[in-house]
């Protein structure tokens, strides 16, 4: 199937203290190693940047301009997608040990029927809510998981769950929103978020690591 | 204050595979890391085994056999606390990376008169209920945070909760669910909980890259 990768890089980074998607982590930085495995497992990469971004881009990729919230910029890469293109991956350029396997995996899922689907693990820590430094609920463990990135979807039904408009923390809670069918895959420990500071220094780790091993 | 932990290795892996907690992880196994920030951070520790372990307790470290759940696990462990004890910590075997500042801030927390105090981060992934591969809600992301242990409590509170009974994730929910003010301190991104047999090489790349750095 004809698959396009939006690769989203436009946050701020409130939480990490910096634009977290141009540190570096090993040889490259964090932008690149994502878009790097986007590039491997998809036919072409569109990424998503800051209006004040000075990163050189790989040959044959696509830089566009993300707006003011996550699914703002999600949209402004969606409208460079290609009409021809059957699936079409999101993944966060701050998830920089994702596997091209795990492209795959998400994108064989769509092919096979699902509208979205979405890689995910069991939450190892209980979830609970908080008001400021309180606990108000312990969220019922039942179910739950953690859903990542990459998160691949029909072209079409992406489209449509975009055009309705919305503001999420992920694309499928958009689609979920509109009827349509998500799957979950299995996620990857590796595939960390880089939220905190701290982060990083994690990611070195598991890549240190992982050389080391 | 004087504090007493309470570290839980009676679980047999279902997730895992194995009985995760004796696993080797570095110079060590799981176990005896957990046991040792333990010891370096409170007064005594008594630790909760499965009825068929044969492990090497260190000096001073009082063993017992666990129950059905890990709720009963902790009430076998509690029974064993000192009356004297002011503050009793719960301690998940399976998180063999927790620093004893960690320790020290739940303690603190609860010295400074919470019921207990958690150690939460921010969760970066999206959290999702689903019903066996279909994702059937996207949980709203609004003051959520992922719990840790070591979990510290006034040792008369934490002795009530559980004299309720009842069985649930962590011992902050049944001390919530008894009414108990439950406070969060920063956690750690590096205090993983081994859950699934890949976490296990996480922790030791963690572990061989922090080595390196």
């Amino acid at each position: 199937v004809r698959t396009w990768a939006i690769v989203v890089a436009a946050g701020g980074g409130a939480r990490f203290g910096a634009a977290k998607q141009f540190a570096p982590l090993g040889d490259a930085t964090v932008v690149d190693r994502a878009v790097g495995v986007a590039q491997d497992a998809c036919d072409g990469v569109i990424v998503v940047l800051p209006s004040d971004a000075s990163w050189d881009a790989p040959a044959g990729v696509v830089c566009t301009i993300g707006g003011a919230t996550r699914s703002d910029s999600v949209r402004a890469g969606l409208a460079l997608v290609p009409v021809d293109a059957e699936v079409v991956v999101v993944h966060d350029a701050a998830r920089p040990l994702a596997s091209a396997q795990l492209f795959e995996r998400v994108v064989a899922a769509v092919a096979e029927g699902a509208d979205g689907a979405v890689p995910a693990l069991p939450l190892a820590d209980t979830v609970k809510r908080v008001d400021r430094d309180r606990v108000v609920e312990t969220v019922p463990r039942e179910g739950l998981v953690g859903a990542q990135t990459p998160q691949a979807f029909r072209a079409d039904v992406l489209r449509a769950a975009h055009e309705v408009g919305g503001v999420d923390t992920d694309d499928a809670a958009l689609v979920e929103a509109n009827g349509g069918i998500v799957r979950i895959v299995e996620g990857e420990r590796r595939n960390l978020k880089l939220t905190l500071a701290d982060d990083l220094a994690l990611a070195q780790a598991l890549l240190a690591g992982a050389r080391q091993a």
